[in-house]
């Protein structure tokens, strides 16, 4: 007999997306009896709209089969209306395409734009599926460093110099970002998309957190890019997280492409959250998600307030989205230790910085306040409880 | 300005899925008014059974958020207890994963179990997203040439025949197998996974018809090899296509890896699709799934003895699954085109076999009878129509 060579592949040897192992913990101390306060995952508080899941109590009077890959007309359609609405873009449907979740769009994306070993740079700190994925994907995720000195935003300069190591093939920018919330400015995104298209690079776009800003609304990358590449999502400003249902703005050489890809890789997004999806578009659902916008707001006033008795400093200046990314306080253990003693001392999930900065993420933890005042308030009173008993 | 790389990647060029297009192409006669009998796709014409969509209706009282990567504890649970009551086997729930639909299981297998450039052998004609999936993850499909004579099942010496050229580390067989309905006999299974073991490469087993079987209840990998990985679903025997809700089963060596990949490619199955699963596992929901197995039965009946008037021959066994795999008639055109015609001249979709079988496809078509009795009944008799004038 042979050696077996029924080991798992090297390219499976990605990091685990530590927000969902805080995720899991926190879960097994509330199994043993704990109460626990959750600011770990950027997951709403309230859920879906009302509209949606009324559409959804319809629709299931019906049968709920393969829809085609590309996702229901209707929806597309909706989908560009936003761009209107939002943007005032004016967006064939057939270039948007329905996914399960952002989740979904960036797999097609990086399958359909990149040959493997393409260089692809992204924000470090920034949401770390992106480096997994890219990876597990056979891509090459350049990071690039940004803090306090650049608003947390990469520059045109950062990728000069990155790609005179080696070419650079991609871009992958968010805005509002995952953990900072900055948003870029619209001259920040017409020099990154400027670079993208003198160099012959792609601009992917995470736009998943546009609807959820505090102060002026995100622009799009679209709106500076005709080419670019959007992958957004009805999880955050629509607060359907578990229903998997996003979508993407494609440009016009990647449309069969990714049609083909997305037949054969996922055959269609869930029937179900298409149709849910549709409704949360609706006029109706929008007076609701705007009053949830305001919640958030309170929350994220809220934790400003507290910070100084939170003992975190250097927090990134949250344009958006619905997390505060902040520095831990000097002679605090790194982040994991950090998160661990105060999820099971004090009784709040956090996520450990390393999660979205390899390098220097030991210094830094993100809180979400995506859930409702009374979780955010009872989280941050525990934190301040505790952090006062702590000898740094 | 240099030349742009704004194009699309090579590994993007995969063949469209023909069924979802031929599907496309029927909505669109469809949309223009004309009335099509749907043979074309895996589709069960009943929806998911009612204690699911019951499950559903309570669940949407509940935010519906984020799940652990793996899925429910009891969706897991209720899983293990199916493969007991199938096969007689006891499966460590820990060892199940939740996935979306086995589109997500074949991605994940894939990517988890094999570096780029790996070689996983697979029956032809099968079904034509492993082979795309496959090419878009860097790996390379080894069709194995299946027919009568073989009972449409690839056998140890192919495997020998093909490893002879180069190793091959992966075995994909599904059973019973899209699009022939064949199902693999014990011996055959035994063959297939000691061969695995003893040259080290991975048993991958696609268990999505289980359940849908017309004589005896098909086996599963696992009985004959602990390592297998398998891969099944809820779409077909439990109608919830368009949930996207599916399972693997691990062994130990993938866990880790898999729920790290699962953690940071897809996040969470959907939620909703979950508690539908969940339900469609009930002791009532049972009662309402073997009555519709029935009615398979009596369509495929139905369609055997319609074959002579259909003028379709060297049908492979249908031994599960929902599909008639048959020979065009001597004199008629090419798969592709035969399709076609019979969409546009008989409002009649089906698949061509190109979609199963690159090399020998242009002969052969798949008529799925997963419908409801009248469709079924509708199309043969037009096809029988349409086939009498035909000057071949």
């Amino acid at each position: 007999m042979k050696i077996s060579r029924r080991v798992a592949s090297q390219r499976s040897d990605v990091a685990p997306f530590e927000a969902m192992e805080t995720m899991r913990e926190a879960a097994a101390l509330e199994a043993a009896g704990r109460d626990i306060a959750h600011l770990e995952v950027g997951q709403p508080g309230e859920p879906a709209p009302k509209a949606a899941l009324e559409a959804v109590r319809s629709a299931l009077r019906d049968p709920l089969g393969y829809t085609v890959a590309l996702g229901l007309a209707p929806l597309r359609e909706g989908v560009a209306d936003l761009y209107r609405a939002r943007h005032g873009l004016v967006i064939d449907p057939s270039r948007i395409v329905a996914t399960t979740g952002s989740s979904a769009g960036f797999q097609l994306a990086f399958i359909a734009a990149f040959n493997p070993g393409a260089r692809i740079a992204m924000a470090e700190p920034g949401y770390p599926s992106y480096r997994q994925i890219a990876s597990a994907l056979g891509l090459t995720p350049v990071g690039l460093p940004v803090g306090p000195e650049n608003r947390w935003t990469p520059t045109a300069a950062m990728l000069d110099a990155a790609a005179a190591e080696a070419p650079i093939d991609g871009v992958l920018i968010a805005s509002p970002a995952n953990p900072t919330g900055v948003a870029a400015t619209r001259s920040e995104l017409a020099a990154l998309t400027g670079w993208c298209a003198t160099n012959g690079a792609w601009f992917i776009s995470d736009e998943i957190y546009h609807g959820l800003t505090y102060d002026e609304p995100a622009a799009s990358a679209l709106e500076f890019d005709n080419d670019a590449i959007i992958v957004s999502s009805f999880s955050k400003y629509f607060a359907m997280t578990g229903w998997r249902i996003g979508w993407m703005v494609l440009p016009e050489p990647l449309l069969r492409p990714i049609e083909r890809l997305a037949q054969n890789l996922f055959i269609c997004p869930p029937h179900v959250s298409q149709i849910a999806a549709l409704a949360a578009l609706s006029a109706e659902a929008a007076l609701e998600l705007e009053a949830r916008r305001e919640v958030y707001a309170a929350n994220r006033d809220y934790l400003m307030r507290m910070l100084p008795e939170l003992k975190l400093g250097g927090a990134a200046p949250c344009d958006g989205a619905f997390y505060l990314y902040f520095q831990l306080p000097d002679g605090a253990p790194n982040s994991k230790e950090w998160c661990a003693k105060l999820l099971h001392e004090a009784g709040v999930a956090t996520t450990p910085g390393l999660d979205f900065d390899p390098r220097r993420g030991e210094r830094t933890a993100r809180i979400s306040f995506a859930g409702s005042p009374e979780e955010v308030r009872k989280g941050a009173e525990r934190i301040a409880a505790w952090a006062a008993k702590q000898d740094y």
